[in-house]
């Protein structure tokens, strides 16, 4: 059993979709690694930030599913960031309609001194400073550093963002963040330049169609359970991180083999992310059902056809 | 071994794409379905029709790799049929820029009296009036009768399409066919909306995302295999639906599990069609290449999580 440390933001979204539209309602990346990697048997701690008109039954829900939230400050006459973001029709591409960082704009990230010996070290999406700040805290190097970031720090931040890149063992972005990284279409090759640049571990996201892992010259591929409905892809990236980060947490083991098995827990609770609004399905969401849904992706994806 | 009827279009392709452009070349989708069935033990053989503008050589390849030309009516004075297209930089979509038909226009398709009983019969893309002449000529049933189509004949034919799709077994189309024939946007609706119109089985291609197979409730997914150049999609999925009735021919079984192997075959073979231009990478195939790419689809699928 090992320790993860999750570093992202606390949340209010506001969401619309073509199947309905919410208040602000709880989010933020480091929300959704944090209930993922709750499903699996781990110390964890989020460090984030809030402000004092962030609800403490939120908090509670967080507390509630184990993960220590002494490092979530709350800013005293503070905003929360809150996001507003309405997807198109075929829910694959969005709008962001309202971004206030409030509080996030002066976040000062503060590792409890419990976690800065964690096992393993989840970078969310944020400025590329502050997830160097983080690495930077802990007294012992973490046995993997995964990071999440996005085309905005791209297009923004490059050097900040491959100054933190160096530093980490596994980066997880989705295909179009890939190819504006490395100026590679094909993700074989950006995958190949993402790894020179730092992470030995490559995962590209491809939303409704999958996730690669890449290493080396392997390459593993977890595909999205088809699914009947999808209401809110909102958090979906995120729990996916969870989940992969969780299991690796859980196993301590980091080799290529385990890797994969993460991504299947990563895609498994992705699944379940966007059955619902927000952290809805996350919430409720229980081991049976998790084992379940394991074995419709063994199911999805094994065969046997024997070499001659 | 069984015996693997294909009806379809053997055709000049001119192609052009980001990588290049060619001048008429061996094309049509039984040229493809032929060329990668020719990977399995098996009878095949191809209904089709060409003018007399087509080389013996072209028909020479397809008889060198075992392929039953006997059905393919050489029109005195006729013109072969012709396609020319385009593709985008992304290879993701095309424009087509030609479409002769010339002795397609005509076509009165007649089955080889040796293979009126065949095992399997692939009803390539083609005007389905076409396709329902064919699975009126056979002489038995066939175990399987697999289809594949496109969405000009949706847009053109409904009620004829309709007739064949319900005397299918299988279908083989693609993800934005599949929403249009069936008003579905979730893949996992429109499988099940398909199979109401006759099909027990229902392939889902989405090109370099893989393909799925849907069979009652139960779903497979075949990843395609993540590949560092693609130079020209042109009959990768006639490739697909080659190898995938090619390897139920030799089977001779058409459980769902087999037809997981099937689908994976097929993705195993288009991973290959799509590296050069045309046929010329199906031409050169050896079985060592093929089974060296199985087991690479083997380790990008397959993993071992056990359920605690």
């Amino acid at each position: 059993m090992g320790k993860l440390l999750i570093v992202g933001t606390v949340a209010f979204d506001a969401i619309e979709s073509p199947f309905g539209k919410t208040d602000k309602i709880l989010g933020g990346a480091a929300t959704f690694i944090g209930l993922a990697a709750a499903q699996f048997k781990l110390d964890s701690a989020i460090v984030s930030i809030v402000g004092d008109d962030f609800p403490q039954s939120y908090l509670d829900l967080l507390k509630n599913k184990g993960i220590d939230i002494s490092g979530i400050e709350i800013v005293k006459n503070g905003k929360t960031f809150f996001w507003k973001g309405k997807y198109h029709n075929d829910l694959n591409s969005r709008d962001t309609l309202i971004t206030d960082l409030n509080v996030l704009a002066d976040f000062d990230p503060k590792v409890p001194s419990n976690f800065k010996d964690a096992d393993v070290l989840m970078l969310g999406n944020l400025h590329p400073n502050l997830q160097l700040n983080v690495i930077q805290q802990m007294e012992e190097k973490p046995k993997l550093i995964a990071l999440d970031t996005m085309n905005f720090w791209m297009n923004n931040t490059m050097p900040e963002l491959k100054e933190v890149i160096r530093h980490t063992d596994v980066i997880t972005i989705n295909d179009e963040e890939a190819r504006q990284l490395t100026n590679e279409y094909s993700l074989v090759k950006a995958a190949q330049k993402i790894q020179a640049m730092g992470p030995k571990y490559v995962v590209i996201k491809k939303g409704e169609h999958g996730a690669l892992l890449f290493h080396d010259d392997e390459v593993f591929f977890a595909p999205a359970l088809p699914l009947e409905e999808v209401f809110d892809p909102t958090g979906a990236g995120d729990t996916f991180a969870g989940g992969f980060v969780g299991y690796i947490a859980e196993t301590e083991n980091i080799s290529f083999n385990n890797l994969r098995n993460a991504v299947i827990h990563g895609s498994n609770l992705a699944s379940f992310c966007v059955e619902k609004f927000g952290t809805e399905r996350m919430l409720q969401l229980t081991k049976e059902e998790v084992d379940r849904r394991l074995d419709q992706f063994k199911q999805l994806t094994q065969f046997d056809i024997e070499l001659k």
